[in-house]
């Protein structure tokens, strides 16, 4: 459980976003997951916007295929860390991943699956028709080709998720004056979830 | 254990970071690690070149008192992510961690990390003199206040940690045409280990 409201993180995680936004990589971001075998698993992905943009969760998309989402069934936990290079700033946002397929019967989250579907690009929406990721290439690179008619390309692909995250610890960095901040979540005085904010040794 | 030689990943590291060298954050990479709660943490480090050179073992630094270094000892699996931004490169980078601290009786690694001591900035050496990394900032800020004599600047900090990676697989991606290739590490026919290189799906 999270507390209700905007995140006291949050409105500073899109000031980084609008310092950097000249950045073709502004919004690539490593995310960390735990494999089955106990190991951690790292990759880039592509920041997708805040759910509903007025929650605190992030969105990513991931194809159902990939190695990540076997591990996230078995543990959901993953950190993300987000580089900000103009403004040197970093941000660790941990918490737990949702998966959202086509199964999926929250209607809040397969509608932000289908929105997700509908903003990304055409070259994007063709991927999820590629062979599967991870398995030795066959050298038959037709299986790239692949072009979607219209009616096709309106319709999320059977391979495409969502994927929900669901911050509940923060951990922010400053390089220019070394300023770090923890952001975590307690219970409040009324039994009510809570962020609290401390200052912290970089 | 890992193949002897120059692994056939490398050329490629060092071309993608020669291609990217205009960058300021070229070296800077992501590192995963594993959490005694089983959850996985993510953080920006420096890359501060290869273990000697000549060897396939990527070093770091680090501070005794960090979380990671105790996070490390209890399960030493890390996996790298290092995007470049110019090239459009992404490689990851599996292995495991060694912590090389003012303890340690391999001479080869004490070395190592003299040497890295020395090619770190002032600036650098003083933080392994700041307070405790991650604990409540007390708001006096003059225990930042670091000048090292010449002196005390030549000797390695009692905190400062050399971190080496042992690279045990590789999973590059380029994004320009979408080209993918995995490395791990398999028997050959004589017994010996030898490195094996998987084109794979994207």
């Amino acid at each position: 459980m999270v507390p209700a409201g905007v995140a006291p993180w949050k409105e500073g995680l899109l000031k980084a976003l609008s310092k950097n936004k000249g950045l073709a990589n502004a919004k690539y971001v490593q995310i960390a997951t735990v494999r089955p075998d106990g190991r951690p698993s790292n990759r880039t992905v592509v920041f997708r916007g805040f759910l509903r943009q007025i929650t605190n969760d992030l969105t990513f998309i991931t194809d159902r295929r990939a190695k990540k989402v076997a591990e996230i069934a078995a543990n959901p936990w993953a950190e993300v860390c987000w580089y900000f290079p103009n403004s040197r700033e970093q941000y660790r946002l941990g918490g737990s991943l949702t998966i959202v397929d086509e199964t999926c019967a929250d209607e809040v989250l397969a509608k932000a699956r289908r929105d997700t579907w509908h903003n990304i690009s055409a070259t994007g929406r063709e991927q999820f028709s590629w062979p599967d990721p991870g398995l030795p290439r066959n050298q038959d690179r037709s299986e790239y080709d692949i072009s979607m008619t219209e009616e096709e390309s309106a319709i999320a692909a059977k391979e495409f998720c969502l994927m929900v995250l669901k911050v509940t610890e923060v951990d922010y960095l400053l390089l220019k004056g070394n300023t770090r901040h923890v952001f975590d979540i307690i219970s409040g005085p009324e039994g009510t979830l809570e962020w609290q904010e401390t200052d912290v040794n970089p």
